[in-house]
């Protein structure tokens, strides 16, 4: 029997949903309602139309084949009817009818539905700071926004940009406007750090540092207080608790929140953060209105919670499981596990799952293995080195979470994506130990990296190795009256290790290369904590181990070792 | 308490052995043999060596930090002893000891054990054909073989070279020889395909095409039958059933066969073609003696069957799980899905899991489906479209195995190794759609790649898609009388489609462009079968679902498309 099915929002999930319905019920009505006029686009594609790898905004919203996907696209090809300029206004659920307006004519009208499906998406946040309505102050909410910012710049209207908001898309804008068209670019984050509860405070130290090298300035920890405008309303800086930054635009880009206004007036159950609440067959709390997409709360399959994951990726699977369910197919979304992937110039950072700070928070007996190991077989003329979190639970040897920062290429995608699936089924250590990451040194060490991060977890757990945070380490080095009976062990190259023994004097920083602490452990003072310290980490631990069994037992491993620390940056690094 | 232990081979699982057990029992005394004096290599490196790639033997045998890993590396930084140039001749079980020849002085020696570990690795095959032990014949044994290659090439002593073999070695090393060194190569395979077992038919033959558009001629389904030489037993020419083909240089790479004389001539099990068998602690039939590398007999986690698995990353988890085990820590090694990536000059090969032939020979109702979708968002620049292969049970749901084509870069590895996890934890078709794959136009499309191969599978599993395989629409291509009642849908943009209206006539290739086939479809044939035909398969599928409710049923998708198409080549198609 054919049904009418009337679809809210049409950018991702809506129009996916509206398409895979229409070829298995291909008799059913299906209709998509959005207020804007341009309709199933690559939300995410934005940064990089505005920053110019995109020349045209319509190439965000056409097919890989080049037909643009309008309204009458989704008509002639998928048989879908798509109104757009048209806003839902409310939901009569007890009648089953959307009312909804067009935003040209005004008309008011009801569209009845056997089925009703919300994907009515996210809306980014407007700070509540004075100045936000100034002329040059931009969400990154829709194509339009787009469109008007990418002019802008074309116009030579811009020189300085500030950018509020040291999240994914606050980044990639700041990317885009410092890479292709070298504007002077000032990113601020209230946060402490970049990525806040996407990646642990290390990793968003490299990426700070490489943003930096790319000329984009960075300040952390200041949110900005006012927007100032000139006497014809346009935006001219941006105030921070501690300075003013001059601008010619300024982007919000402040995070987003799930747009659930016309659920949550039609009496539908949303979660306190807004996030509207759904099954595993994604039905709202009336089952016969579905909802997928930014919208909706997602359980996180980490720690079983109703979490926020507004990815176009997730939104896409949603809309398909939607259709399914709706056409009485029997799909289920069972949640997500986070993953998160971005470009930064020529870097990428990725994570998945929790990271250490979150898996503390959220009570797992957390602990991490950071590790700087070979993208790829270390003698093959494209490898680099790339660093590691590998997130567990030391009691259940749970794998929860992996964060990466390398080289700008797909080998992050390649262990993130095999680590999501891992943590999706509750992988252990073991598992990740021996997952069989495909090899030929072109793509990959003999010991894949993502195989490493696990055997030194496994190495954490059996109290083989015992690691110093990074954090702990630098503050030493900051200040050394900290734990003045603290002394590192260079195990590096002669050559490498000079310059620090020059600078720290021996009775900080003591060198004796590797292949020679088995024959000159003697000459280590025996009533110090050794602080061993090598390029990545993994000479340190053989050694710790050594001297473990010779009886010094009181040592440290800087894991993640020198490749980390210059990734990271350090005032107290020696002039090289 | 210290014990002994005893390791047979120094390549990769008993130099990873060694070195783990020395960190968990530092005080027990293990010792490697080995017959070569050139130890623990990326044996994998070879033709990267011989291609250039690297530039010194040594690098293949040093480690990432630069120092060289000869006897007196194990010594100084792990502890472990090696015996070099010293041959393992008998083991005695009874007593527990192995007796050792030094093949420089002669002398003989037992060394007594508590645990003796095989890791005796694989052997090249010598085909027993005339002329195999001629002068310029090598087979890629060892790093002394790939040394004598390289030097015999940078003499300019080789013009022409034959590889006999088309599994992975023979392809690297055909493409070390004609890219670097710009030497004529010819690579003959006995099977009918590159790659045999590995691959199916229809992406070795997107191998074969590139290689041969890279220079290297490649004759499949011919062995070779006699290397013929000079008055000087030089190597001249290689002869197939068919041809000869002169050459300077002969590699034989026609296979790896598992090293276990030693084992058998103790005694112990081993399966009838030759691996040696191991329980999932990797203990032999003698609980005193572990095995681990190319020599033993690995599991298949899809098949359950006992398997050869000669990769040298399997090499060194198996190393890692032996050395736990004889440490008495219970970690096991429960088998392999049979991960496999190769670099083909600008292209990437890769699979994971059963092939379509070989599950279809091992009892599973396989079916696959096959796409051409983009390796990240269509609109960022680097986009490249890849060709997938996903092989699943129609019955179960359960996802068998991947195949993969495309550019040279990590993308593949993404997707191979988010599948090889799938496939190890007997994922189904819906776990595949679902899996979350990180997200970024950088890096994927909104629905990745494998989400997009796994949705096909699951219109196939529901009956919604009918496809045609390659084989039998190149069949009809090249005889249309097989089939007289068949005829072309092709609905790309009429600019694509022209070229082969004109050529094949409207009554067997007829053009309605996508968009207007459900305004046009009365124009269509009733009476005849409906081959539709796009880029990629996707919107033929979206056509055949609306025929079919249209009543016209009678209609199959090219899977693959135009894309998959022009990767294998056919002489059918039109001069563009």
């Amino acid at each position: 029997m054919s049904k009418k099915v009337v679809i809210v929002g049409g950018v991702a999930a809506g129009p996916k949903a509206a398409c895979h319905l229409k070829r298995s019920q291909p008799d059913w009505d299906v209709t998509i309602v959005d207020q804007d006029n341009l309709i199933s686009y690559g939300g995410c594609g934005i940064p990089y139309y505005v920053g110019g790898d995109v020349t045209e905004e319509k190439e965000l919203r056409s097919t890989s084949f080049n037909m643009v996907r309008d309204a009458s696209f989704f008509a002639d090809t998928k048989g879908v009817n798509v109104l757009t300029r048209t806003r839902a206004l409310a939901i009569d659920r007890q009648h089953k009818k959307l009312q909804v307006k067009n935003l040209d004519s005004g008309a008011e009208q009801e569209l009845p539905y056997d089925t009703l499906m919300l994907a009515t998406g996210a809306a980014p946040v407007v700070l509540p700071i004075p100045g936000a309505d100034l002329d040059g102050v931009f969400t990154v909410a829709d194509l339009h926004k787009a469109i008007e910012i990418k002019q802008r710049i074309a116009g030579g209207k811009v020189g300085q940009v500030v950018v509020i908001g040291g999240g994914a898309i606050g980044l990639e804008m700041a990317e885009s406007f410092a890479d292709l068209w070298g504007l002077e670019t000032t990113l601020v984050e209230f946060m402490p750090q970049l990525l806040p509860r996407l990646i642990d405070a290390d990793f968003a130290t490299m990426l700070q540092r490489h943003l930096e090298e790319m000329n984009v300035t960075v300040f952390t920890g200041e949110g900005a207080t006012e927007i100032v405008g000139d006497s014809e309303g346009r935006a001219v800086a941006v105030t921070t608790a501690k300075r003013t930054l001059p601008a010619d635009l300024v982007i919000m880009a402040a995070g987003v929140r799930p747009r659930s206004e016309l659920a949550q007036e039609a009496g539908l159950a949303v979660e306190p953060w807004g996030g509207i609440t759904v099954n595993n067959r994604l039905q709202t709390s009336d089952p016969d209105i579905y909802a997928a997409g930014d919208c909706i709360a997602v359980k996180h399959l980490v720690t079983g919670k109703q979490a926020f994951a507004p990815m176009g990726s997730l939104a896409n699977r949603e809309g398909r499981v939607a259709a399914d369910n709706m056409a009485g197919l029997a799909t289920t979304f069972e949640g997500a596990v986070g993953s998160f992937i971005m470009k930064a110039f020529d870097r990428c950072i990725a994570a998945t799952g929790l990271t250490y700070e979150a898996a503390l928070a959220e009570g797992f007996a957390a602990d991490y293995s950071l590790t700087a190991p070979d993208d790829r077989a270390h003698f093959f003329p494209t490898s680099a080195s790339v660093a590691f979190q590998l997130v567990f639970d030391k009691r259940t040897r749970q794998i929860l979470g992996l964060q990466c920062f390398g080289m700008m290429n797909d080998s992050i995608s390649a262990r993130i994506n095999a680590a999501a699936v891992m943590i999706s089924k509750r992988a252990t250590i073991e598992d990740c130990m021996l997952a069989e990451m495909a090899y030929a040194p072109p793509f990959s060490a003999a010991v894949d990296s993502l195989n490493a991060a696990a055997c030194v977890a496994d190495n954490i757990c059996a109290g083989r190795m015992r690691s110093l945070s990074m954090q702990r380490f630098s503050a030493w080095m900051d200040d050394f009256s900290r734990e003045p009976d603290w002394l590192v062990l260079d195990i590096r190259h002669p050559t490498e290790a000079q310059p620090f023994v020059e600078k720290f004097g021996a009775e900080k920083w003591l060198a004796i290369v590797y292949d020679k602490v088995r024959t000159q452990y003697n000459e280590i003072p025996q009533d110090k904590t050794l602080i061993i310290f090598c390029g990545s980490g993994n000479r340190a631990y053989d050694i710790q181990i050594f001297l473990d069994y010779m009886g010094l037992r009181n040592s440290f491993v800087v894991a993640g070792g020198m490749k980390v620390i210059r990734w990271m940056g350090a005032e107290w690094l020696p002039q090289s």
